[in-house]
């Protein structure tokens, strides 16, 4: 609660027009909902600007389920990710009218469907192994809210692959490289921009890129000072950040 | 064998009221049911408070089935953890009295249904897939004679959710903390309260989280002082010492 | 801020005792000391029982010095921990009065010098070098107001020198196991005694000991179920929960 | 070279306006400054909007010099960091003009003295410890332009030091954090903001700390979604993107 | 080939009892049989005491049987490890009179059904389910020869349960210890016996235990002198070993 | 582009026998097949001698087929590695001409069915285990165009098995080496010739060869000064090198 | 206590011969010499045929010297490895007589200056910068009583240097094997003899020897079925082992 | 010894020419030089081309020279690597003729000044920091008879500095790339070229580039499939093997 919201209440308090029980309530308002398996955070979209999205291992279908309920009766965006098959089947059931996309294994709910978009983010993948984790950032930053695009199979063995697109990144608020193997793209690409570049480690490759360690590794190490990184395979987090980043660019706050 | 009871042992032998092979004998009682697969501690519950406990990863169902037989016939209580689905079918119908939670993937079999508790023990979670590592606390905590509660799902990224405990929090003899992805949750919770706190790694997370030591390592570092740590998802370890430590506040030694 | 305390807040706002800035001050009462360098934590003795205590490393003697006198100046206790040579002489100077271990690598300057103790907290390594890390959990539990003693290299190569202490561990409330090398002290130990115990693995050892991870897997890993653990030569939490432990069953929380 | 300026050549080719080894030349524009030990970019500024930065590990104090030479007669802005004490002295007595910054071991010599600001950038640090890091990464966000300031040792173990600074957070265009131990700070931080946060591993730390790769995995597995990672004490790293950031958000492009 | 053995065909080069191609093709006999997937050392048995043996991992059935039919065919003994559930059915069919132990996953086939032995080895398990690994340690220790017996499930944490058997540890010529979690037994048996103890670490455990690296590591770090190590579930070894020292203290030599 | 044919282009533009357009568009050649899911590297066989190559894991069997079909359109050889038995059956379908080996798991079309062999490629496998990966090297050398042969199972556990082949090693161009567990052969061999010697680590052995980490290690530390390293269980670089060297050296650039 | 003494005190106690104070301090006999700083375990000898060896790292020289007074004084031989120059002069002070090996780092004073040596240890490096622990592994199987014999630089790059020494191989009862880098040499060894072969791995190398885990991991693989490892730079365990077993083999128990 | 040396051998002792003890003592020559601390590997230059080079490292200034010695009396080149300054200065008095490089860290010391120089060998660093390394790699490759060059500073953040050099690389036999960090420069290389990369990881770079394992693991997982790779740090094995694979295709064995 901000100090002038709390003003505000001490002021009612005061007055007379707000009474003890009630001003008690307020501050301690909780921002969830409970259930038995999960608190979900009703207060998340009001602190970061997007709902709270669901990251679907290790949980069954129902809880799935359970907390898509609670998102949907709070009037808020539902995004959920890493859906296996079976949620799949199961969620497609419950929510027939969801967006699921199963190259990227994303459930997407909205609360409406008006969406204005701002800002250019650019998504490039060295390989095309590499699709499912781009295609994970590339629904990201589009159901937040970005002109998103995807360049595929661009890796750094045939840089001319790379090279044709310069003017397509010199004109993106951010780009995100997808890179397994030997993860050197980000690398070559942060040396060519003046924007930040979200590199996300694949857990493609031999015996010892280790699923996903040694671009890592790499990407942790680019020579470019304008390379992030993100965990292995995190699609999501790739594209939830350069939505951030493209949005804010784009003059509008999530 | 105390020094008392060796004195009197002595003293009988002495009187003549002991002969030398049973004298013998009782300094070198076994403890042990031998069988064929097994060495079955029966002397542990006089040591350590409670009876040997059946860890059924690595053994066929006629080896566990085996080992709760030598227990009962001891007249001892009988838990046993990391019950597989084959392991647990096989037992239900060995010992259909006996109470199996899967979520927990737990067999218990009490020696006497009369239990009292003392002590309050809070197993906490971060998010909704630590569930059955929290669990498994939850029924070992439980069986050991606690007052155990779960609260589920207050991870840091959603700092009230937790904050809303708070009062629950200062009422418990110690707190258990379960997390995977970056295990962050003991470090907080361990800042606001003046008991111990158990913090449990678990094994959810994306690639980086490397199956529970991305979360273990950060609870080992946790930078509040009253953390301690255990093995990643070993959420029975983290039930068993709270219990000690909260009955022991109780007034009651295990 | 406690439940009591605002709703006591609301009602003398309500009644006019307190004016609404104050009241505001009051709800935002910070609970630090600002200093260039570091914000003090005078709030933890209230939460945790026990306050800040100054981690030194990477620090310098100047930081250290000026923390030390904000805790002085509170009225708090003052407790820091790996203190270098550098350190330690610069202290010296500037707080005479201050107790200072150079095997432990402590320094300790009470807010009153009466202080009751409670609680017996077991001390026991497995070799000779273990000592300056176990020294450090010792001078904690014993500044924290418990009964701790010292048993020092009885490690597993000679049982025989362990099982002789075998009545002072069983009238321990919390055994700390220091252990580098193999670590396999905590579990032998564990296995006899129904209190929990604590394993601190040291830096000890040859090449593949890889500076205290293989003690730490080791105690990670105790058979034994009452085995919890810390950082590697961190024997200042270990001391430190130790404390909580001891002084609760002793009747009093910290 | 862009389309444009490659047509606009094509053009003066063919009008006999420009004769072939000129262009030749032209779009073989080498855009570097060869030195024995050094093939120096000048080209860089022009594609990323930052002249090339010097990272002085490794390299003899001659040969920084000899870098910063070439930057200075280019006219272009000329940053070092990991500056030794043996370097920092012999930089002084040839570059005695330059600003140097011993906590954060940063050289500054800049083409011109006027400095336009523009974006907010707040960096945080868990401990004391991790001062120089962030230091480091204050110098860097604040030559490249943007409004840099310090919130320093606000850790987790005392959240209430955090909370107070929220209002300052929300102001914020981007947010870097600096933390060692269990690296817990970024996971809170970003469950509070609407802007991305930018996690900085320190190497401060117990031995399970690992030198930062405990804190670096806990910041790749935060748990909210608005946090990137760079290496391990890569204060530079986060301050440079940092501003690249908040810059695009101020209306100007690097 | 020996120099007595060179000498003496030298000599009968001289006195023309052999030709010079014969002579050319002992100094170069192969000492193996070529078939296209394998090359069998039927040469081995005169160097090392014991022919080749079969580790099965990684192969097919037919590559299997068909190494066993070289040995045969030399009139050797046949020992294969690592025998599938897919292979074990193959070589039932063409081999039927061979010994296969399916918890040891063993296949036996030797040249004679006479067998003298000598030498006492001992292998002792921590735990019940370290006993697949044991049981391969046992079968190859007998078929190389020595009186083999197990010990099962005498795991630290009830130290008495080893203690037991203390008589037969002081017979034996070579102890061998299966442990995995903590690997903590090999420790505490080497401390009590004037043998060589041989530590075997096996997968078993909870996270932390990764695969028998933590067991390993104990092993390798055992305070005790007397105990070596080999790889992680690799009974066969250990068996192999043991046989070797046991032999020649019972003065036979392989 | 070469200088050479840069500087003619310009000179047909000057002289007007080439409009601008077209000399842009081949300034611009993109050199590849842009498709949905890959950017097809028509151009790499100009530059390094050999088509792009299809790494098959983590791809469609729709996507493989893609990629190969522009491969054919180009006129090119086509070569896929890793095909998985998925793969391979549809691959069978639509391209029944092309050779498979299910052992290598390769795929090859070559766009003719010419081709000429020089230089000699031996490969050499420690174990019969180590197959597979040694017959990829073999198809990617022979593909390419050289005289590449097989020796099996020659272990340094028996290390006349190797010696008698020494004869075929002198007269080698480069010597591949296949090995896991210890990856001792590479040394042993490169002690023994004068040629470049290239080591490839496989997945085989038992726990702690860490799924061929083991042997890599081994590799790269060989103590012959003529080994180099490729990853783990990548027969097919191995091959692929091993022909450029042999093709040189046969007095033809691939 | 074996059972026959038990048996023999507890007639001597019935007879009256001895009085029951007697009697529990024979049964409790210490078998320690107790200082500040240590537990000397005074009863090793008896139990593992040697005396307690003192490893000196993280141990003060008075320390190291307060328990070579303990061992003196108990008529028990004294040996200490690891010993740094520091320590090295210290002792040299006080205990003249001593001999001191500064190469391999040990101390040795024995109780008696007689010593009958029996069986053969052979003892072998690959390189001349492993000889310090080769020096070791020679120092402590002399004291312990064996013909130990050095033989230096005789690695797998070379491997005509090692066959020469066939003849002495194949005479010994144990051969230790000293290598660094690749750790190829005791796979070699191995196959060629019918003794066990004790793998020592040193921290000599490139990088990725990574202080001596590559060599280790390399002897943990060995694909000769009679080697057996002990800890990094261990050179002391190897010697310690291998004059056990050498011992045994001559016919004498230590 | 090849088996036509050995039938002559064998006929002139059958004719008589050849007397047995001459016989045996040329079937065994040993082909070393046997000093204390050493078998110098006086054979090597046959087998291999280049007579045994010395490591330096782990090794007593009086022992290289005692190698260097032996080499020098044998009419052998001798090389060293990793000189340390104090080696330096004592071979410098010893030898004041030989060439030493100290940014190499090599010694030279040729039999004879004549040396015929044939095949091109392309030296490229990343960064300036990795020059010592690439020096290494140049000095080694000039000495074994091939014409070296140096390319320094031309990473991947500014790709048009390496892409200059694109002619220089097209006429090379092999590419030596050097570099720390992300290690992303050889796959871009490897991209360019029809020749052979052998890429050397260093250790330089920020806390995750774990001395020098991150460009490692890059190397290995380098996409193209030209790229070999060579220890950390290990410049003299890189200019080893080019000089080998140079050589041959000069037409010229070494």
């Amino acid at each position: 609660m901000a100090q002038d919201q709390i003003r505000e209440l001490l002021e009612q308090v005061r007055a007379g027009q707000l009474d003890i029980d009630a001003a008690l309530k307020k501050l301690q308002w909780p921002g969830v909902a409970e259930i038995d398996f999960a608190t979900v955070d009703l207060h998340r979209r009001q602190r970061c600007g997007f709902p709270e999205i669901i990251f679907c291992e290790g949980k069954t279908s129902e809880w799935v389920a359970g907390v898509v309920r609670e998102l949907v009766a709070a009037g808020q965006d539902c995004l959920a990710t890493r859906v296996s098959e079976e949620q799949s089947a199961y969620l497609a059931k419950v929510f027939p009218q969801a967006e699921q996309d199963r190259l990227a294994r994303t459930f997407w709910l909205p609360a409406s469907s008006e969406r204005e978009t701002v800002g250019k983010v650019s998504i490039i993948t060295a390989g095309t192994s590499d699709l499912p984790v781009a295609q994970e950032a590339y629904v990201t930053a589009r159901v937040l809210g970005t002109n998103a695009s995807l360049i595929v199979d661009v890796g750094v063995a045939g840089i001319h692959r790379l090279l044709r697109h310069y003017d397509r990144f010199t004109e993106s608020d951010v780009i995100v490289v997808v890179a397994g193997m030997d993860g050197a793209l980000p690398s070559v690409v942060g040396g060519l921009v003046d924007c930040p570049v979200i590199a996300v480690p694949t857990s493609i490759g031999y015996g010892a890129a280790f699923s996903g360690v040694a671009p890592l590794l790499t990407m942790l190490n680019a020579c470019s000072a304008n390379v992030l990184v993100v965990n292995i395979d995190n699609g999501f987090k790739a594209g939830y950040v350069a939505a951030l980043i493209a949005r804010r660019h784009g003059g509008k706050r999530t």
